[in-house]
C-alpha cells in the first residue's frame, strides 16, 4: 500500500466500486459526485460484489471539484459523453506532477486530457468488468474486473511501464482489483474497439442481444465484418491484431449470456450514447490515415440519428 | 379499348385500383383474392382515388386460381414475398402466347416468372403510386399514379417497346391509369432501387420517416452513399445513372410529406418485408459481376435480422 491520494471522478458504477475499494484497503479517496451527492454524504456507499459485499458508511463526498484537495491520482470514470466537463475539473484536482487515469471506452480520450493537464502522467484504463448502479451510491458488480493500465504517450508509440504504474497496481490489486500493466495503449483500445464496434451499435439499432446477433447468420457475417474494419483502422496505425483475436471474441461471445451492452442501457434510459468516442473517433483517425471503413461509418451516421432524436426528447 | 381479358392476381391496393378501373372502363377483369375473397365477393370494390372515387358493387372474384378462366393479361400485384404460390397460380390463368405483368419492386421477378410461364410474355411494371387498402375490398389512392411498363428479354438487353405494350397501355389509359413504355426494364429497375434501397430500409432499421432521413446530416450523407452504392451495382450491368438522378432523388424526398415507406408499413404491421427482392437480389447481381456494395449488404443483414423475428412471432 502507497501514500498515495486518489479522486474519483465521477461516482457511478465502475468509480464506485474501484474508489470504494481502495478506501476500504485503507487508501485516502476523495469522491466527486453528480446526482447522488446528497445520499452519499449522508449514507456513504454500498457496493454488492461477486467478490464480497461491503458497505462505505462514511465516504469524502464532493459536489464541486473547487472543494477537492489536489490528488495524486485522478481516476476518470465518467461517461465518453460527459468528458466536456474534464477542463473545469482536472485544473483544481490533478497535483501537477502527479497521475490521470482515464477508464473509458473508445478513442481519442487521452489525448482530450493531455491537453487539459499537460503536467500529469496519463495513463489509460480499460476495464473489462459487469457491473452497474442499482440506487444512488448502491452499486452491484456481477463478474470480471481485471483493469488494464497503459501509458499514454504523445507520438502514439508504446510508453512502457513506468515506475508509478507499479504503485498504483499495487494499490489496486491489494484493494481488491486485478490490474495488468501493459505497454502498447494504442493497441490495447484497437483491441478492444473489435468487440464493442460491432455489438453495441448493432445491439441498439436492432434491440437486439448479443447472443441473438452472433446466432443470426446474417448478422453474425456482419459482426464478422465490423470485426475486420476494426482491424483494418488498427493496421493503420502500424497495430496488427491476429485474426485469430476476432475468432475469440465472437467465441466469447457464443459463450456469454445474453448481454445488454453499454451503449443499449444508455439508449434504453434515454441518455446520449458513446457514438463518438467508440465510432467518431476511430473514424476520424483511420480516415486521416487515408482509410475508408464504410459498415463502421454507417454505424455511426445511424447511430448519430438516433443521439439527436434521444437529445431532443426529455430524460424520461 | 381492346378485347384483353385481365386476371389480378393479389386484389390488394394496386391491384385492386388498376383492376377496378379497368372493368369500370369496361374490360373483362377477373380478381382473385385471399383473406378479402368473402367480402369482394358479396360486396364489390370500393376505391377512393384523388383522381375520382368509385365502387364496383360486383366483380369477378375468384379464391382459387383453378376456378379462373385463362386470360390475355395476368397482372400480378402481390408482394414480392408471396411469390412462391406464382408456380401453383400462372399456368392455370396465363393464356399461352399472352402477357404476365408483374408489378412490384426490386430485381429477379421477371426471370422467375418467365421460368414458370415460358410461352408469355413478361412485362415488369414499376408503379409510383401512394394507394394503400384500408379495410376489406376498400381502397385509398392519395397521390401520384404513373404506371411504367417495359418487355422482359432473357438476354437482359432492352427490349424495345412491342405491340401487344401498346394495346395494354391503351387499355390502362382509357381506364384512368396514365401509362409510360419504356425500352430498358434493368435500367428502369435500377433507378427505382435508388430510391428504394436507402429509404426503405433506413426508415425500418431508424424508425424514421423519410423527412427525418433526408434533414438529419449524417443519414442524409448515408442515404448518399447508399444510392452511389446502387449506381455503382446498376454500372456493373452497363446501364449509367447519372449523378443527377441522385440530386433529383434527394430533392424531390425534401419536398415530399413526411412519408412511411411500403418495408416500413410491412414491418409496422408484422409482415414479412420484401428484403430479398430489393436488397438480396440486387447484391448477388452485383456480387456476379464481382462487386462489393458494403452498406447495402450491411443494409440486407440487418433487415434479415428483423424479417426472421418478424417470422417467429405471430401476426399482431
Amino acid at each position: 500500500m502507497t501514500e498515495l491520494s486518489y479522486a474519483i471522478i465521477g461516482t457511478g458504477a465502475v468509480g464506485g466500486l474501484y474508489g470504494g475499494r481502495l478506501q476500504r484497503a485503507g487508501q485516502e479517496v476523495h469522491f466527486l459526485l453528480h446526482s447522488d451527492f446528497n445520499h452519499v454524504r449522508r449514507h456513504g456507499l454500498r457496493i454488492d460484489s461477486v467478490n464480497g459485499n461491503f458497505r462505505l458508511p462514511k465516504v469524502k463526498a464532493y459536489h464541486r471539484a473547487s472543494d477537492m484537495p489536489k490528488c495524486d491520482v485522478t481516476v476518470i470514470t465518467l461517461k465518453a459523453t460527459a468528458n466536456t466537463v474534464l477542463p473545469g475539473i482536472l485544473p483544481r484536482v490533478a497535483k501537477p506532477g502527479g497521475t490521470v487515469i482515464i477508464i473509458q471506452n473508445g478513442l481519442g480520450a487521452e489525448k482530450y486530457i493531455a491537453d487539459i493537464v499537460p503536467k500529469s502522467t496519463v495513463l489509460g484504463g480499460l476495464s473489462f468488468l459487469c457491473c452497474s448502479k442499482i440506487a444512488p451510491g448502491h452499486i452491484r458488480h456481477i463478474d470480471y474486473g481485471l483493469l488494464t493500465l497503459a501509458l499514454y504517450t504523445r507520438s502514439g508509440r508504446p510508453g512502457g511501464v513506468i515506475p508509478v504504474m507499479k504503485d498504483i497496481a499495487a494499490d489496486f490489486s491489494n484493494s481488491g482489483t486485478p490490474v495488468k500493466l501493459i505497454e502498447d495503449l494504442l493497441l490495447a483500445r484497437w483491441k478492444k474497439l473489435v468487440w464493442n464496434i460491432p455489438f453495441n451499435g448493432l445491439s441498439v439499432l436492432l434491440n437486439a442481444s448479443t447472443l441473438e446477433l452472433v446466432r443470426n447468420p446474417h448478422t453474425r457475417t456482419l459482426c464478422h465484418a465490423l470485426m475486420e474494419e476494426t482491424i483494418r483502422g488498427a493496421a493503420a496505425f502500424g497495430r496488427e491484431i491476429p485474426a485469430a483475436f476476432v475468432k475469440k471474441m465472437m467465441r466469447d461471445t457464443d459463450r456469454m449470456e445474453p448481454y445488454d451492452t453499454s451503449m443499449k442501457l444508455d439508449f434504453n434510459h434515454g441518455k446520449q450514447m458513446e457514438v463518438e468516442a467508440i465510432y467518431g473517433a476511430p473514424l476520424r483517425a483511420a480516415r486521416s490515415r487515408g482509410l475508408s471503413l464504410p459498415r463502421m461509418e454507417m454505424l455511426y451516421q445511424a447511430l448519430c440519428l438516433l443521439n439527436c432524436r434521444n437529445k431532443r426528447q426529455p430524460h424520461k
